[in-house]
């Protein structure tokens, strides 16, 4: 079976650490068929569209999208993108790697983050001079659909149930929805769930992260706080993300194009290597996976290493050090 | 000139730490006169109502006040309560300690949170069993009135600028309002701003806290984050905050009410008595505010301490010790 992988690399590292992700792709034994296409600044720039309607269509037909990196322009590219492979959640694990220098060694987190509502849905308004608003929007459809997916995931993966992470002391309708459906739907699969609020989660991450293991979180809130928790294992560098929906999916690292080092070959590969990784046991390659994330491990804790991590290896180094591994 | 303050100690250890706050205040040479009133869960239990009619007057027409902490009714009792002192800024400093364990020692920031709008002044709807919806508003002259708080804040302690933390990205219209208000009032006064997002923040600020000093957000970002940053120094014990207004304003510390220790004369005053320092500094006596914080600084480097910080003081000998060293 060949499984039809839109390319999007985008701006700055994106063009450097997607090709070195497609590498390691084309090293197992799968039958893919890559397809590539433009989005993000540069071809905003040729074209007048951060995101060409080809590529919007590609993603939406695809088996899986591997997504790279946007400057300026990624709201406008990845929002969309989101939408195109009908996403409906983002999986974003945070965990320190070891050898890797951490704030908090100790984290291992993974946020399923609400993927199409909430502000990113709002429909904004300037009603006078003085006066804008933005409608935030919570469903209970969404929220049962992540819950379920929630519930499935700590099955599989073997989580002792999840936390909701939400604000429902302000916005009481809204995330009183968000969080009653949720604790619902895992009652009623038998899952365990706790509560906190997004604030106080804030604080406890940082001072004892180990208390956490998969949250469950609206949208806006799993923005903020998995990045807090990328800032807890060294930085976005070696984050890689998911966003899942029921027919496909789009991965991509979580950080961004890097402009000061792009086009010199040096970016680290490890988080787009790690999202394809995610990609392919998404399409039910779970050993391939598992050799993917343990060369990444290896090459991370014995090397070579790009100068984010105290190294001098180039992207392309490390690439065939992880191919070499797999 | 005698001054009036309120004081609402609240629940759990609000009731332990707002009296140690005012025995440091009563060993000041200012001639103060406290009312006390009800707010909390134990006056919402006795009388139906969280914050009584009574005690929301007094804070709209007492010269300060002074708050300890609220449990469950917590959202019930503060936000009614920022609103009696016309409050539109909320200031929370956030630094670490000498000799208090952090996660990050270097930390020293100041955020300055919008504190009327936002998610928090927002209306929610149910507007079918599916759908629920929150109008979030954001208004230039509330953004205005922060930024020329900022900008006299910066002038007035020595800063060089502030940072604009938002999310225009996605927020477009009303963090987009924010961001361009806050940095054209800043531009008026030529007090210089950069800008975050405020997902960028929270993984940054982890990272390398001394990159930012000066913090100035909308009402949500600012809860959170500066939660977060609260997690940086070590936890919520320690870090006070006042809720300015224009003619009124309402210290609180920004710990809860401690549930599991409350009742035992054994919580930290110490966060209850620095936010009665910036009271002191609200009415204009400079020396004497720093009088205190020198004290506490003193005592928590010295002791006696707490059991949060690995003591075995009691409030009571926290207190003494900090009226003998003023
Ligand atoms: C680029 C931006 C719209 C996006 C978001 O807020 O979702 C990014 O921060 C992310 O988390 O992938
Ligand atoms: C109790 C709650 C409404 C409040 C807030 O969100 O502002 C608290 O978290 C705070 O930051 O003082």
């Amino acid at each position: 079976m060949t499984h039809e992988i839109a390319v999007i690399p985008g701006d700055g590292i994106g063009q450097e650490v997607t090709p070195a992700a497609i590498e390691v792709l084309e090293a197992l034994d799968i039958d893919f068929e890559f397809v590539e296409a433009d989005a993000g600044d540069a071809v905003k720039e040729a074209t007048g569209e951060a995101l060409p309607e080809e590529t919007y269509e590609l993603a939406a037909s695809a088996d899986a999208t591997l997504f790279g990196a946007a400057g300026e322009t990624a709201a406008d590219v990845i929002l969309p993108l989101r939408d195109a492979v009908g996403s409906f959640v983002n999986i974003r694990p945070a965990k320190a790697y070891p050898g890797i220098d951490a704030v908090r060694p100790e984290t291992d987190l993974v946020f399923l983050r609400e993927n199409t509502e909430g502000v990113y849905s709002g429909h904004e308004d300037r009603l006078t001079d003085d006066v804008s608003t933005l409608t935030r929007v919570v469903t209970e459809s969404a929220s049962r659909e992540l819950a379920e997916f929630a519930c499935d995931y700590v099955d599989t993966d073997d989580h002792d149930g999840f936390t909701i992470v939400h604000k429902a002391n302000v916005m009481r309708e809204t995330d009183g929805l968000f969080r009653d459906t949720v604790a619902e739907v895992a009652d009623e699969h038998g899952v365990e769930t706790d509560e906190v609020l997004m604030d106080a989660f804030a604080t406890h991450v940082c001072l004892d992260p180990e208390q956490f293991d998969v949250v469950v979180c609206p949208n806006l809130a799993g923005d903020v706080l998995s990045d807090l928790a990328a800032g807890l294992v060294g930085g976005l560098g070696l984050l890689p993300s998911a966003n899942v929906g029921t027919e496909r999916a789009l991965f991509e690292p979580v950080h961004g194009t890097a402009p000061d080092i792009a086009g010199e070959g040096v970016a680290n590969p490890a988080a787009a290597i790690i999202s394809a990784a995610m990609m392919v046991e998404y399409l039910g390659y779970d050993e391939a996976a598992d050799a993917i994330n343990e060369a990444v491990e290896a090459t991370l804790e014995e090397g070579p290493r790009t100068a984010d991590l105290g190294g001098d290896a180039s992207t392309a180094d490390v690439t065939d050090a992880i191919v070499d591994r797999l």
